[in-house]
């Protein structure tokens, strides 16, 4: 008979958990009747707690058998496997801009990680109007390390096999990103909802244009089906810390091997949302620059790391070729990146309008007239980017198509 | 204590497996000791086995821990499993187009599956001067409908992310075609070979050529990166047994999740050899049509299964737009399995004339000089594709090209 199967921890849960973790009731310091348990769930789908001890601090996180807000709505335990694999995954690649890994439990799927009570979530942050532009570099080169190590370009095919045999298995996760980023906004379904009516006919149009659609579907084919790298998976501003001088990544439950842009395009596209829910014109500004410096620096990142790469570590495929030729390749790998990622932009920003998890990015805006504006001018401008996604290439393209369509709602 | 360990299985041992397995005891008929057991092996890989009874006749494979020709070369036992994986998921889309699955032996990693004594191997009918127009639209019919049927257009893509999860284990075996295909060619290994002089300048020409080994870099970065569907691996005229009417395809132990164009390409690169080791006008003539047919049925067959898909079976992802759009979209994917085809088959004829295991076909060519002439046509010819991927993009292109170099050595 098996007795330690999973039930879901309260305060006391947790304070045994830990008392037998010596490692990390040794970080917390003082004695167990001491330490301090207090909820801090505030995502869709997990309980959160943060420990506190005389010495220190840790945050842990428990998988439930439901959704969170919704236990209705089953969900398999295994999301915090997932995330505490992607956390050992990347740690050796971008350790300083993600939480530290502690411990994980495999049977109450508990993942124990550095508490970080310091930071501030970045959506909430943008929201209070700081201004802190080292925030999207940190990001660009998040995502660029992370990316570049866990790819072909970096490993031996081998390793790389075995990391996407074991994402191949975070599938629940991965059917709510399909569902709900990739699939119901672009039809009628329950999960779907919006406010504002002025919203309703370019939802129509989005619905009704083939060019869209296409897009759309291409871009879900694309998400099953370029394995490129292990991502993130779920990049928006809720799922970054801050403070003014460091950044740092969390909540990787919903890792998987996809192509690259998927997480560039999920943190430009909630830039885009916080673009147009901030009525401040210099905000605006910032935002685009902050928009341009994620690209600049991620493409700069990779790059770099990927000649240094042509010294080519052992058991990675040795390029074949070098030079000018070597550099078009790599250009082009660069480019198709970037058209993912305008495309994933898009409909993140459509699906956090129209869709079943939508952002308080908006809810700062007081006048109701003044909000229903200003998200369908974030809707208008996601539909435009991808009605017209075989013209909207390169960076400036974007930035300057929300430049133009920015004015809405100001 | 494990008394199931492996072990390689002499005659006798075959009999007293077979005998604790009632079922194919019962297809062979008669008594044990009547059973005839006849090795014919003569692949690379593994032993196998002919079985027969007085009513039955089987075959039977087992997996060594090494490579069957050379000893020294270690090699994990997984293959067969693979191989019976590959045979029971590709069974219910084409099963008439292969063996049928009898059993397999996770201990002594031993499948057996039905006999084809009636058939030939396809290579060994080709130089013996067949003419067998039904064999290529057969092939066609058998990838169309295998890489259709277990990719995310006709799954749900949990099933395709299961199977994918499996196959990212078949690492020995994608290892060998990543090497002796895609790498060891292009460069100085001691396991290429090359019997004639007039190859070296070719293969010099091709070793110092930016732009071919740029298009060998992308093919192998696709062939570990897109993984469309599930492949054969190893499609090339010896994995096929065939008569004039029935034919199979064997050997699915190299089956991996991969670009769709690898199966095709393999296949018309072998045919190309069978081609230029032809001296004979009207068998030429006829494998430039078996090239045609094959692309052709393949596209029809592929596009029609897509179509009849838009019914969208439980599970699968509903396309989001029909008509015109998606007709464009679809033709889209088509040509991209196209070009990987044609990059592909370059590769597979390389391969064969200057890597570590060549093919047959030439050596019924009596004369060294015309042997060596027709060699050097298939590698300048398979050297030209390469160098002008980006223009040989038809199979009206690539057949043109291949009847101008076709003249060499006639």
């Amino acid at each position: 008979m098996n007795h330690t199967t999973y039930r879901t921890l309260d305060a006391a849960g947790i304070r045994d958990l830990i008392a037998g973790l010596p490692d990390i009731a040794a970080r917390l310091g003082g004695t167990v009747e001491h330490w301090q348990v207090r909820e801090v769930s505030d995502g869709n789908l997990n309980n959160v707690f943060i420990v506190t001890g005389h010495t220190g601090e840790v945050c842990l996180k428990q998988s439930l058998p439901h959704v969170r807000v919704d236990p209705a709505w089953k969900m398999p335990l295994d999301r915090t496997f997932f995330e505490a694999e992607w956390l050992r995954a990347v740690q050796p690649l971008a350790g300083a801009l993600t939480t530290e890994f502690l411990h994980f439990d495999p049977v109450l799927y508990v993942l124990i990680v550095e508490s970080l009570s310091g930071h501030t979530v970045l959506r909430s942050a943008l929201m209070q109007g700081v201004d802190w532009p080292g925030v999207a570099p940190r990001i660009a080169t998040f995502v660029a390390h992370t990316t570049f190590g866990t790819s072909l370009l970096a490993r031996p095919f081998e390793d790389v096999f075995t990391a996407r045999g074991i994402f191949c298995a975070n599938q629940a996760l991965t059917r709510i990103t399909l569902d709900l980023v990739l699939d119901h906004p672009y039809r009628d379904h329950p999960r779907n909802h919006w406010e504002e009516p002025e919203l309703t006919p370019i939802v129509l149009d989005i619905r009704s244009s083939a060019a869209t659609l296409m897009a759309v579907e291409n871009l879900r084919r694309r998400f099953l089906s370029q394995p490129q790298a292990l991502l993130h998976g779920d990049l928006h501003t809720g799922s970054i810390m801050s403070t003014p001088d460091d950044t740092r990544v969390i909540d990787g439950e919903f890792a998987l091997y996809g192509p690259i842009g998927f997480d560039c395009g999920m943190f430009i596209g909630n830039l885009v949302l916080h673009y147009f829910a901030t009525p401040d014109h210099a905000a605006r500004q910032a935002t685009l620059q902050d928009i341009a410096a994620f690209w600049a620096c991620f493409q700069e990142q990779f790059l770099i790391l990927w000649n240094m790469n042509e010294a080519a570590p052992a058991g990675t495929l040795r390029p074949l070729a070098y030079g000018p030729a070597a550099r078009v390749a790599q250009q082009a790998f660069i480019d198709e990146i970037l058209i993912d990622t305008i495309g994933f932009a898009a409909v993140e920003i459509i699906r956090r309008l129209i869709g079943y998890a939508h952002t308080a990015d908006f809810d700062a805006i007081a006048d109701p007239q003044q909000r229903g504006a200003c998200r369908a001018g974030a809707l208008a401008f996601a539909y435009h980017v991808l009605e017209h996604h075989a013209e909207v290439v390169t960076i400036g393209d974007f930035l300057l198509n929300l430049g133009e369509r920015g004015k809405t709602g100001l």
